[in-house]
């Protein structure tokens, strides 16, 4: 590959060497117009101001994109930290790109397979609902973490990992330990179904009761509010204030938010209406973050294993562009942490 | 620039074009052995396993980087999100690496620098400390983000750009609070003085101290623990519990905690010394972040306007490097935000 030179640069511009240097450089000492017409001809050129270009060519090609859906959630915030680390160790870089809830990540990923001198993809979070043929125009490895996939067939999903808890199990964990508490009417927080991990750990709610011969309290099932960031703190907040105000609100002896997130905004909601947790309403979140063990009180959790995770997912993922491993599907257990926030019933069903 | 095709590595590895894709594709049914040495000729020769290679040469060169020192501060979570957006909106891409707290920021961007096409580099976070000379180095515009740089000459200052609040003023204001709320055991956690943020918050903090022409009381000055994160809640929790074992714990009325995520973390050695918050001991954090609004008690602190300290980060950086301005220092007034963690004193000062 010939790779163009400041030289033909600075010919093209009819400028000398220096003055393109001090362009690259923005130093004051340029005309600006000089400096936006080097600058715009560096563009058209897809010249690379560096001077070490024959390392930079091995290089430059090695990055792998993280794409993110739900980038306000601090779950993220930690694979994130993790998941960049062992990519730098690796000598790959590493290209953020968060997504918005009405993007396609799909979409986003071919896009940025265009753009981006790709080797491997992460997505994290957002919803799993991609077609066969769709995922099948995606040219570099790719991994789902933290998205379950289990409702898809195997043919598909030999073409990619996964990496994921079993939601529907630990949501029906924590449900279970809420019941065992004496609690019956638990309100759970939860996205909407359209969401595939919403969808099981609602599932999970319902099985709790299912197993111990209950009827499922339908109208305890709640919804985040859809026009702000589905697992921020406000969006707890928010819905279980309105919540609160309900009839079902009026009943409910425990809160089960499926992120901490959320959970936080809701004990925040619950004190504010001058109850207190855990002996008025329990509350638990999901997920294990770093401010549930610091909050007060200290939040009861389903806590996943984020560090094994994230290593798991970027491991395997350069192990599979490397050609040292096939895709592989991978369940982590997490793990039901009973702290502060939820404790045994104090009220009788149904009373006010 | 002559592009290698997928023709071109087919060829060169004595197989079929389908093959090369397979191995791309890392389909199950090719041999590992032949896809191996495909995938080593394709890193050999700098390949970009695309189809639209004249969309890529034109989009590929353009990225930026954000260099992030004390990533696990849920600060840097909201700044880099923004950050992202805008990056993205026009049409960049965003490579994200963090600095361990042993490494120079400066090291590391020259080392991308090398590796990467980069167009513009965003350092967050961290110290700065680094010589002319050194920072002259840099090839592409930079930028230094919520990084004081008060005290650099101002030849050194025209080579690049600076976003941060008033440091040691905002310190002074939250001290100056306290004090005017009767404290005067107030404790300040806060970084090393190596570090130019942590020297100036507790540069500010002397100051209201001595524009009232009382004693500062050093014993109350702790810094944090060096061998974990900096601004982490952890961090915040172990040296809290510490400090409460301490004389001058036992004297101290208030605690004013240099980042939110070491707040948190005092009030939960607080309570945990079953002191109450404020009516023992009042605590104060610096930053704003969003769980500051949900905390229980909710956290007052001093509010850096993130988002548009964000948005002009990102916004005069593409500026200077599109040659529309000139390198700038801009200051941002930040918020003294009284919440329910604070409030008058309610014990003598120096009694048991």
């Amino acid at each position: 590959m010939a790779e163009i030179t400041i030289k033909d640069i600075a010919k093209q511009c009819g400028v000398g060497v220096s003055t393109v240097s001090r362009a690259l450089n923005n130093h004051p000492d340029i005309n600006q117009e000089t400096r936006r017409k080097i600058m715009e001809v560096i563009e058209e050129t897809g010249f690379i101001p560096n001077n070490s270009a024959r390392n930079l060519k091995r290089t430059d090609a090695k990055c792998i994109a993280v794409l993110i859906k739900g980038i306000t959630n601090p779950f993220f915030s930690n694979m994130i930290q993790i998941i960049e680390e062992e990519t730098q160790r690796n000598k790959y870089a590493l290209v953020l790109r968060h997504v918005e809830s009405h993007e396609d990540e799909v979409d986003v990923a071919l896009e940025l397979e265009k753009e981006k001198r790709l080797r491997g993809i992460v997505f994290l979070g957002g919803r799993f609902n991609h077609s066969e043929e769709k995922l099948a125009k995606l040219n570099v490895p790719f991994i789902f973490s933290t998205i379950g996939v289990a409702g898809l067939d195997h043919a598909a999903k030999a073409e990619f990992s996964n990496i994921a808890v079993d939601d529907r199990l630990e949501s029906r964990k924590m449900t279970e330990y809420l019941i065992s508490l004496g609690h019956r009417n638990i309100a759970i927080i939860a996205e909407r179904p359209e969401n595939p991990i919403g969808r099981l750990r609602v599932e999970g709610y319902r099985e709790a009761y299912q197993r111990q011969h209950m009827t499922v309290p339908e109208e305890m099932i709640c919804y985040v509010q859809e026009e702000m960031n589905h697992y921020s703190m406000e969006n707890g907040y928010v819905t279980v204030r309105k919540l609160l105000e309900s009839e079902a609100g009026e009943k409910m002896t425990a809160i089960y938010a499926s992120s901490d997130a959320l959970a936080i905004g809701a004990c925040r909601a619950v004190l504010e209406a001058g109850k207190r947790i855990p002996e008025d309403i329990s509350v638990a979140g999901y997920d294990g973050i770093e401010i549930g063990e610091y909050y007060n009180p200290k939040l009861t959790t389903i806590k996943q294993p984020v560090e094994m995770m994230a290593k798991k997912t970027i491991g395997l993922l350069l192990d599979v562009i490397a050609g040292r491993e096939e895709h592989q599907q991978i369940i982590f257990p997490a793990e039901l942490v009973v702290r502060e926030s939820t404790g045994p019933v104090t009220k009788l069903c149904g009373s006010d």
